[in-house]
């Protein structure tokens, strides 16, 4: 299977690297870092990745900044960044990758345990992930060619643990429940589904 | 008590007018109607409008514009229109409005029922709609001074049924039951609710 995964490097791509790479053609995407350099917050940039890699099976995304701050202080600028980076850009991996993608291909995307389960600062990281989570579950019932989408929605994962003071209470993720998230979404057959992993 | 209704011309916002203006003193805020003009999509109108009426007990929004079109062709400039105006737009009255807000007064935000009920055509309203409802669970928690925060969720509203055919299957929401969720937030007690009216 011909897979491309923007955020490869990052602290849960490297993870999702390591998994499939053996097994697949992986191509690896990240701003700065991977095989091939795309920013998820351009419409031009997306365009130029698909143009360059070509007819593909499954894209999955573990990229997506947002704002993590207190409410009493939050601008709309700062709500922004996640309705640009993490919000938009995964969207429009899927707006402009629907004309690439092989038949029977998939998208899986990733939101996270805040959508449902806020904390102090989170109210951008929440919005966003929800809406992650929504939107699946509505281009699931649009897509042509049994084209499919999925999102992965993990806790706080074991790699990122110094953040655990922001998440009071909660369980750290395993890193492997997290993988094997995204591994159902692409090697499975269901669509429209928001995967935890916790 | 003095409320804020952003959004009172418009088919839901008309009826909310003709249940409070006799018992309260209401705001009528629109882009073009209303007492007072304020866009939504700019922090300056959103910031001059709170300037200019001062202090208030309650802001409800029935305000909101969304992308609604197929997803084979949707475009991220389709689906920044619902982000910029129906969600940021709503969520900038709370960011901003919280600075101008008396202690326990209330926002009312209008969120719909393409949250968890997609149909075609929709998926900027479903990801939009979602992404209302996780805000307002997220900034329940952070809001200062008892303030409270809520959102009604109407289904599509009889006044609005030339839609229906968009919406397969969907029973028509009665007025009064949409009017009585917004009077539910702003009279009553809870906060972090998401009001379903349909
Ligand atoms: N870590 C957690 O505990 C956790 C929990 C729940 C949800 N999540 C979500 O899972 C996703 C991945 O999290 P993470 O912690 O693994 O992130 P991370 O360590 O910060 O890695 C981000 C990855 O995305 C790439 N990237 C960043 N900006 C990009 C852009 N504009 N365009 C394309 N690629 C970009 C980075 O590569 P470059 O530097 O080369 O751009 C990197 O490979 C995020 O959406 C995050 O919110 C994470
Ligand atoms: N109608 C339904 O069946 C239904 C169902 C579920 C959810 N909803 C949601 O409920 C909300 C109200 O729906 P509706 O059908 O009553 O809408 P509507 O008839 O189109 O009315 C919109 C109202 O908002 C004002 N407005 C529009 N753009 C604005 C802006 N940029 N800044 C400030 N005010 C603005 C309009 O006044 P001006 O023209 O003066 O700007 C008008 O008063 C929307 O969020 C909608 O998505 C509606």
């Amino acid at each position: 299977m011909k897979i491309i995964l923007v955020g490869a490097t990052g602290t849960i791509g490297k993870k999702v690297t390591a998994t499939l790479e053996n097994d697949h053609e992986l191509v690896k995407v990240g701003s700065k870092s991977g095989d091939v350099q795309a920013d998820i917050t351009s419409s031009e940039s997306i365009e130029a990745m698909y143009k360059q890699i070509g007819a593909f099976d499954a894209l999955i995304s573990t990229a997506g900044g947002a704002h993590f701050g207190p409410l009493a202080n939050m601008t709309a600028a700062d709500f922004q960044k996640g309705l640009n980076n993490k919000l938009l850009g995964q969207i429009n991996l899927v707006l402009i990758g629907q004309h690439y993608i092989r038949p029977k291909g998939s998208f899986t995307l990733s939101s996270g345990i805040l959508s449902d389960d806020p904390i102090r600062n989170g109210a951008n990281l929440t919005t966003v992930n929800a809406a992650v989570n929504a939107f699946v579950r509505a281009a699931a019932i649009e897509l042509e060619n049994n084209v499919r989408i999925n999102a992965v929605s993990p806790g706080l994962v074991e790699d990122s643990a110094a953040m655990l003071p922001d998440f009071p209470g909660h369980a750290l993720a395993k890193m492997d429940v997290v993988v094997r998230a995204y591994l159902k979404s692409v090697l499975g057959a269901q669509t429209g589904q928001v995967y935890p992993a916790v």
